[in-house]
């Protein structure tokens, strides 16, 4: 009933003050969230899964991301591809499975029926003039980082991928997860936007008040503090936990082990950040024990005291890679107000339930933690929807890692919705 | 955020390829479900169920097709009537039952209260300036083709019903509805547009790998094929099955019973199909032993073995009629991604259920195919959302009729969304 | 697809016909929903509960009216205070509760922690330049007229609420809120626009046919009739009731307890209308027996047969005020098509149930005279979405409040979303 061009998303986009919480219209309207969808899971390198997700040849692992729906398929060859799951009669989802395993990829409808790369080898009834070659399914870009699968939408994807996982390789590759397997699964429905999903993963702030699991293998320290806040005994383990980094860093590169800070959260189209950080007690993993999980160590690691390497990649993904076992995520946005969180974690391909780990320790930690983060993301959805709601400060101290998260997503937005569109490509 | 202007609902009509499925919004966009439910569903004439639905005076049924509330009813005089369902007063909804019997038409919230003749017969409390009779019900055009009832939302509804009504009745007046009963409806809410559900009726390519009930009684030749993809054998049955349909065309229409194809699929606006075809096995019915489901014959026909008359009409019906029952199926679309089929079973009215017919062979073969072709439609509408689908060749040897529905749909959307307004009367 | 201005929210207001219900899209339109949160709900004064839901300091209620969440507080001064239920930091909702007992307010995400006044007293992490003065909680207007709470949302609230309150307290007082007890609250979603909740609630022409239990305590005349259909028993009737109701309220008022009507529905921005009115057969309580439910008389009254004070106030609330008890109702719209009605039943503070009350006496009558107000407004509901919906007169004689009710909600919206827009201040 008013003029609404105040709220445009180019005025909410070009108005965004650095270092506070975004408008709430960027939380709650569908409009937005339709812009979301195109400008940057349609744009972007969107992490979806892993290798072991489809192991043999014919293995198949549908994923929907928006109005998409992508199916993966480990080929004859062993290489990994991904099609939009659409028959190209007419219009069918040709895989209804989330995991599936099948020789030929054969529509229910009228038995059309396409190769594993892809190429449509079966149509009756068609006529003298129809041709086959034109009728194959729509392939979708996939690639793996050292087993990460990361997919994208776009005709032209992000080219600096490459750069980043050249980076990276060398960070992921001691932990071999080509040679895991999928122990759990677990699909959360968080009562949230995508990006209050992903602005609660980029701090540790909050995890001192609602976090009485993930907090026992983790160092407080390692998330950032009011230096002006500490008294004296605090300045000292603040001071000793600096060093201890130091020390592991240093520690675990000579065993050729990569682990000092990458950070290109907000200067690369593919932002993304990585560190490896020692892990409290025990130091072996993400447990309320801090040992390991799991007997089998993965890869080619030197040790069992890897601590615990973070891996994310903007706009939907973080991964802890430890020296039994790595957990990984990723969030699947579903309307403005609900998103998929689905975790996976990876054991030794060889190692045997209830005798090399025990599921419940295994998960235990991150299951509940994952809970808690989903009840925080609802609680500031429900306040976000306030027309009392005004963007907050970020900490200086503690959320800079947000404010970073927002950062990306405004220029990415604006490279897309702005005046001039650049391609995620460019 | 981008200009819309090219998925505008003109420009997709505009640019509509014979030959192929529809595009996606049309499936969709609830912008066109609208525009559907205004150009075809309140212009047109929509079956909507049978005579016997209200066999005696008082006896009512009510209808919804997208936001009306019809009510028919029977009246003293033993015509069918049809009503607006909406009280003149404060504008409560009438009759809340699906089928009841009454004396008049009395408003729950006020007593307001109107003959079976629409007449406001009681007001209280209106003031001596109130005039009863400007508040009766508001009225809706229906016709009963040989007790198969259809109503009309439009002011001046399509005048070609009269043409179609006279070629039909020959065809269907042998079975005599009239002297039916419904021995079972079932509503079944098919998860995908109105249209999916229509093109998924209107051929039987798909039958073979999905219908193994339907196809005990059905001859596959009957339904299409490409003559390039026969082997001799196949080429000879093909040929049988051609002198079948002549020959016994030919025996039921010297006994008086009309058979021949009629097609006016897509060159009227009230387009229709029909054509009396053989069954195969014992040639009597949609059963699985394809014998007479019920000992009693229906009407005036002269044999148990009267194939089945097939029975089609644009936008929303279709009809099974054998000698022993008839089946019949309207769709009411629902919303965009969602339709009601509502198919009832009749025989003959002194049938007895246990003596005369058993249910569960009477109603097994149909139940069985709409559930399948429910998910057929379901698989098609998922598919449909997604971005990458796009329209796809209808074969010229099997699809050929549901080609000439979404061009029938195509025209009728053309009439009365398109630059110049006609409406369906003319 | 069609030119949509002709049902623009500005021509429905401006072609509102007086005596008429209203046009369909005021019950049924998302957009003039949305129009109706903010011209109404937000800029007038709401009712939303009573001082005994906040009895002792640090009592916490919480109310949602559209998006916005409120918290209504008993500071350590015994004031009673409302703010956003929104922390400045992240936006998170501060109390999840619908009622509880806090000290402080914390924010369970990162401890933000705000006094009952609002202040922010503590926040971690936030750097030497943070301001926490800047971000305490933003307060909302709330009124107790006599213990009755009223919130506004507007930055300045209508003024003319003084005048209102100063003809309404001793009508109430007598009553005494302050020193009752909530004995029973029921919170019922109607499936109906909030404007249908209200109609109802403002005519008992509906009553005889729809209410056995509430017609019980009250006298058919006292809600209008047309004369010229009475027959000389009731006209004789009538003329008893009229007398009755004169020599009540002399005998009332001469005890000091005002009782004649006050009306202002349609001629005041906080429109309300109150009158005390005689109970049939014992007179005192809307119970089945029409005896005192609760044995605790309430304040200062004189008699325990007071009849029965109707209290209404534009836009969503009524209110019986008895000897023995008070009913309190609020409406909350919930989406266009649902409604929240919250009902309270208030006794004395000290009065025991099971010892000087029997809850389901106390609440039989209004629980299921709700639930068939409910069931109606779910009819007239599912009338307006019927294209064949026109608006209907109102009975001159028996509807008139409800033509007011639509007088006062026509004018108010014109003030916001005419063309000159006048805030409800004025």
């Amino acid at each position: 009933m008013l003029d609404r061009s105040e709220s445009s998303l180019a005025s909410l986009l070009a108005r965004r003050i650095p270092g506070y919480t975004l408008e709430a219209p960027f939380y709650t309207s569908p409009e937005i969230f339709a812009a979301d969808m195109e400008a940057i899971f349609e744009q972007h390198w969107i992490y979806v899964g892993v290798e072991p997700d489809v192991p043999e040849p014919g293995d198949v692992v549908t994923v929907d991301i928006g109005r998409n729906s992508i199916l993966i398929v480990r080929d004859d060859d062993m290489g990994v591809r991904a099609y939009h799951n659409v028959c190209r009669h007419r219009g069918a989802r040709l895989v209804l499975e989330e995991k599936t395993t099948v020789g030929n990829l054969v529509c229910r409808y009228h038995s059309w029926t396409y190769n594993l790369e892809g190429d449509l080898i079966h149509a009756e009834h068609m006529g003298e003039n129809f041709d086959r070659s034109c009728h194959g399914l729509k392939s979708v870009h996939i690639r793996s980082l050292e087993g990460l699968l990361f997919i994208c939408l776009a005709e032209e994807p992000p080219e600096d991928f490459d750069g980043m996982a050249a980076v990276m390789a060398p960070y992921i590759a001691p932990h071999n997860i080509r040679e895991t397997k999928i122990a759990y699964q677990h699909d959360l429905i968080e009562p949230g936007n995508w990006k209050l999903t992903m602005e609660n993963n980029r701090e540790c702030y909050h995890c001192g008040a609602n976090h009485p699991e993930l907090t026992v293998p983790l160092f407080a320290y390692g998330f950032g503090f009011a230096p002006e806040e500490l008294d004296d005994l605090e300045r000292e383990q603040a001071e000793r936990y600096a060093c201890l980094v130091t020390a592991e860093h240093t520690d675990w590169e000579r065993m050729g082990i990569p682990s000092r800070c990458q950070e290109h959260l907000d200067d690369m189209v593919t932002g993304y950040r990585a560190e490896r950080l020692p892990l409290d007690g025990a130091g072996e993993s993400h447990t309320l024990d801090t040992r390991a999980a799991s007997k089998k160590r993965l890869g080619s690691l030197p040790s069992d005291k890897m601590g615990a390497l973070h891996f994310w990649t903007q706009p939907n993904s973080w991964h802890h890679f430890m020296g039994d076992h790595v957990v990984t995520f990723s969030v699947i946005p579903l309307d403005a107000n609900h998103s998929l969180l689905r975790t996976k974690w990876l054991v030794h391909k060889d190692a045997v339930e209830g005798v090399d780990y025990d599921l419940e320790n295994l998960i235990g930690v991150w299951m509940a933690t994952n809970q808690q983060d989903s009840d925080l993301v609802g609680y500031c959805q429900k306040g976000a929807t306030s027309p009392a709601y005004q963007p907050g400060p970020y900490s200086p101290h503690t959320e800079m890692l947000v404010d970073k998260f927002c950062n990306w997503y405004i220029k990415r937005m604006l490279a897309w919705h702005g005046p001039t569109r650049v391609t995620a490509k460019a």
